[in-house]
């Protein structure tokens, strides 16, 4: 079995390569879900979203997010009721559809990791999803203007404030979901997907018990640098690095993860930082990290796989 | 000013002829939100919605609900996901928009009726809208099966279960909304819209204070009975009236509300009922009530407000 620690885009389509190459079925991601929120009364999360729409194929190509193919009538409506106020997050309507669902199930009583479970079986996902808890934990961006939820900041701002601090409210009182630590405990490989550091991975890693079996674990724990070349591939990952006292490169989500990361795999382009990266204490390995096609998806997921025991435990 | 009491796709026709024959923004609209419903975490106000989609000249013409020209595609998807368990109420793509802005506003800590006068400027209406209460009241109705709510007793059962009782939860608790007892005390004339007696006019009477204020006017209160020539022309208000141990008539209709109607329209089929009307203390007036197309809402219009002082008060 191989766990799969997620964000949105980038782990999805990592996940869409690990499928490519080993059982799906012995995939369990844990997903963050810090970036969920409540709009309209509607409880969503967007990481636990993209992934079921890209597993499933039915994810638009072009955002990475949202469903292809999608129409806005609900959203065309709403704009003229409430206006840009009301539609900064935009809900295709066969999106809507998932958080509806969602958001019933919830009001009956469901844990989020059982509606996760039912959505993913109703879209016919080969892999087991997992929230990272059942508990709420909200990642909050404080800026100088205040403090901003994780779709404020991401979405109506489009990442385009400077943050002072990242706090991840709820996450003290938040347990792993069922089945999380244990799919850490007994992953015979556990990956770190190319996802923000601070705001995709940060959020699991500050659920209690998380991180203490992550790094339990820490010689089987490959990450892949969502940083190449100093840039993010996507979203604010190399500001947020920098702005919360970091470096935006390999070597600083290296330095930032050395306490669960075992191996860091980065791009032939940051060649140059495998000796900084193990001087973090986690061993690197170079290879394509840009998985632009799902040929290039499979490669580094099999690189990923293949990647011998890193820096030792704990 | 003209006060009516509403329920919904009756009531929105009644509505729809008077602004032809008096200033629209002289008509304020009592109406029913005894049909509320929280589904998917949205807050729904069936009987709200279908008037003013109405008097905006946007509703489905061929089902008296919902917008015209509708798509489906959220419903369509959570069919998918959920089965027909979560779609027997169907909620239209642009309609959703209605639904998202009510319950966001109502999260924001908005009251029902400001929400309501938003959704009613967004549309363009050219009559006031007050809910009944900004407290919740739910319709309740007992069957051999156990209680239902209105909307399944209504939609997911299509109305085909007997009823045993009404009640109106929450309704001892609830407060006429802002306004609703001032448009009662100052109209010039006051008028019971065409709606079920039982489930409709009878949810806004449950309101403390309303039916009391009602009686106080009773001479100048006009109901158009909904039961014409011993049958409903929409919904089971026949049959419940039998049901709750009344009779399915015009005559049932006056005995049920004579304590706050001094008259009550009904339709040239009935003309035989008149005199059993009045022995109820109710004036009758005969005329054409089925308000088949704009022109007869307005003859119906005309004769409710022509209708002269009826039998006295309290």
């Amino acid at each position: 079995m191989i766990c799969v620690v997620c964000g949105g885009v980038g782990a999805a389509r990592m996940l869409a390569g690990l499928v490519q190459v080993v059982d799906p079925s012995s995939i369990v991601a844990v997903v963050n879900t810090g970036d969920d929120t409540e709009l309209h009364g509607l409880s969503i999360s967007p990481d636990l979203d993209t992934i079921t729409y890209t597993l499933a194929g039915a994810v638009n190509p072009e955002t990475g997010w949202g469903l292809a193919g999608e129409s806005w009538q609900a959203m065309s409506a709403l704009e003229r009721l409430g206006g840009a106020d009301r539609t900064w997050f935009r809900l295709g309507d066969r999106d809507l559809a998932t958080h509806l669902y969602r958001t019933g199930r919830l009001r009956e009583g469901a844990a989020l990791s059982e509606v996760t479970a039912e959505l993913a079986a109703a879209f016919g996902l080969p892999v087991r999803l997992l929230p990272m808890s059942d508990d709420p934990v909200r990642t909050v961006l404080g800026t100088a203007g205040g403090e901003l939820s994780f779709q404020e900041y991401f979405v109506k701002h489009r990442h385009a404030v400077a943050v002072q601090a990242v706090r991840f409210e709820g996450a003290e009182a938040a347990r792993p979901a069922p089945g999380v630590l244990e799919a850490i405990e007994q992953a015979t490989a556990i990956v770190l997907a190319p996802s923000n550091p601070v705001v995709s991975i940060g959020p699991v890693l500050a659920v209690p018990g998380v991180a203490e079996a992550l790094a339990a674990r820490r010689a089987d724990v490959v990450g892949v640098s969502p940083i190449v070349g100093g840039a993010a591939l996507k979203g604010p990952a190399d500001r947020l690095l920098v702005e919360l006292g970091g470096e935006a490169s390999a070597a600083g989500v290296a330095r930032l993860l050395s306490g669960v990361l075992g191996t860091l795999v980065i791009d032939e382009v940051d060649r140059h930082l495998a000796v900084e990266v193990e001087s973090a204490g986690v061993r690197a390995i170079v290879t394509d990290t840009v998985m632009s096609t799902p040929a290039r998806a499979r490669r580094l997921a099999e690189a990923v796989l293949a990647a011998p025991a890193g820096a030792g435990g704990g």
